[in-house]
């Protein structure tokens, strides 16, 4: 059984999963590209998966069989137990408790694809839905504490498979740079009676240095902090604290926006890889005022060195206006 | 100039270095294996670096010519500025300084080498010996808040050049996880009256399950809630806050322990890369009885990928009282 473990002193949070010894090309040694002999994620190698939790399918399509277009599975190799006693333990060097939650594939396209940008602006909406029909239905449960859908593209991006997937991790504890980012938003909210998140997404906007691209319901900026060279950041223009909470219309806008995002980071970084993030509220809350959704794309086209694993502050060789500059004129 | 930007939200900070494009391998795309045609950093390349700061070398030598042990030059692609206006600006969207500070390299051999490991315990001993007469002198400068002194080995660790070598850069401000263990510290020492990492230092020497090695002097282990597959940490067994204080044979024990345990890392994890940190006390403080200095080793064996940038927690699939009975019984 995993274990979540908290480092004493800087509050690190790790979870100890030895079931992952066994998962395939886990010390791939960075260097080689990822590759599978036989795929798990495609159609028709369903039986080579767990059990599907959801599929969006033809109606004459059985569970487990083809018909599917997207499809979410357990993972084969979880850090996470799915249930288990979450009481607190102690141990002298730190807290213990067994790392409880869910740990889920989304698999974006019966095809052996390798990017979500060679998929339809319809099929990516679909891709986005499972993620929001997912923390729905979890955050439903009144069991965890925060889901986070996020997506490893390439080796260097920490990608096992190369078919295109993301994956779904609910925890039952606030991470860190969740509580961060929340207090610090809720902070700014107490003096200033607004969302700092719409705050920027209309600076940015009006400034347009670091824009990237406006579509009808969201805006792609490169953040003014940005960690890596072309790390971009996407906001719904209008506040929304909880991704799940997302309408249709909206979700099809942001599929046309990031496939479209995608595509250019992958012409301008000569396909390397990258991981995404969307970030929504804490599942016990309701709407607030103060949190924003949003989703992170961190290209690893730079290495985290000594610097940064020592500081927590990250060196970029690429200004966040430059990398927009490029971004936007970029045709595709 | 390299610029200082917080993000206002994450308040994660972040050297914003144009003029590191031009580093050579920057974009090395982790593919290979760092290689240097002409090595700048052997015996007789001095020419190619900036002239040096500190050598150990020969009596009858010349600075910058051949003839030394250790040489330390400033980085010649520097993630800081050595002067500058150091005063707090602010931009719309966040905090914004010049990014000053000292950016050096330890060159560790006047012989190509890759690996500390290749050293005598003498030579490694005046490598960290070098470690502390450059930290001693930038704390005597007064303007500085917090030098850090690291090493990347490999590409997957963010190194660009293959001859052993470390870095120091010394910042003005005091990042966040130093911040973060040091407040840490501070509340224990309040409620305790000890230091919590004696109490940890001598908690493992006692239990021995994820003890590595126990020096005259010093203590390896691999933490409780490590992050990285063989993590290590090691402490000097007495107190001692700051690094630029330790004494030459603490130094010299400290060495013969760092040359073991990096070649037993690289036989357990065939040569895969790796980062270590040497952690002291902020610049402007005395000696204080709640903090310890400390170097961490960082295997990287795993890639952190987007759970791990999402949450600030890890998933290590080596449980740390393995990486430490394996470590601590291979012979080398």
């Amino acid at each position: 059984m995993p274990e979540l473990r908290q480092d004493p002193i800087s509050r690190c949070r790790v979870i100890i999963a030895k079931n992952r010894y066994v998962r395939p090309h886990e010390y791939h040694k960075v260097a080689s590209r990822v590759e599978s002999i036989q795929c798990p994620f495609c159609e028709g190698a369903e039986s080579q998966t767990p059990g599907e939790i959801l599929a969006y399918r033809d109606p004459e399509s059985s569970p487990d069989g083809r018909g599917w277009r997207v499809r979410v599975v357990p993972n084969k190799f979880p850090a996470l137990e799915s249930f288990g006693d979450m009481s607190r333990l102690g141990e002298s060097s730190g807290d213990f408790t067994p790392a409880v939650g869910v740990h889920e594939v989304i698999i974006e396209s019966p095809r052996h694809i390798k990017s979500l940008s060679e998929l339809s602006t319809q099929e990516v909406a679909e891709v986005f839905r499972a993620y929001r029909d997912r923390l729905c239905m979890l955050r439903n449960e009144n069991r965890l504490a925060y889901g986070l859908i996020f997506k490893n593209v390439g080796a260097a991006a920490g990608a096992s498979v190369e078919h295109a997937h993301s994956q779904l991790m609910a925890i039952s504890f606030l991470p860190a740079t969740v509580q961060q980012k929340w207090q610090a938003a809720q902070e700014f909210h107490d003096q200033n009676k607004r969302c700092v998140f719409c705050d920027l997404a209309v600076q940015e906007q009006a400034q347009r240095v670091r824009l990237v691209e406006v579509s009808r319901y969201c805006v792609a900026i490169c953040p003014y902090a940005s960690r890596f060279p072309y790390e971009m950041c996407v906001y719904p223009r209008s506040h929304q604290s909880h991704f799940e909470s997302t309408s249709g219309q909206v979700l099809e806008d942001l599929a046309g926006l990031m496939r479209r995002l995608l595509a250019k980071l992958e012409r301008a970084t000569e396909g390397i890889g990258y991981n995404y993030l969307v970030h929504t509220a804490p599942f016990d809350t309701g709407p607030v005022p103060h949190y924003h959704w949003h989703v992170e794309i961190l290209p690893r086209l730079s290495t985290a060195g000594g610097f940064e694993w020592g500081t927590g502050c990250f060196v970029n060789t690429v200004p966040p206006e430059e990398a927009a500059e490029r971004l936007a004129q970029l045709e595709i």
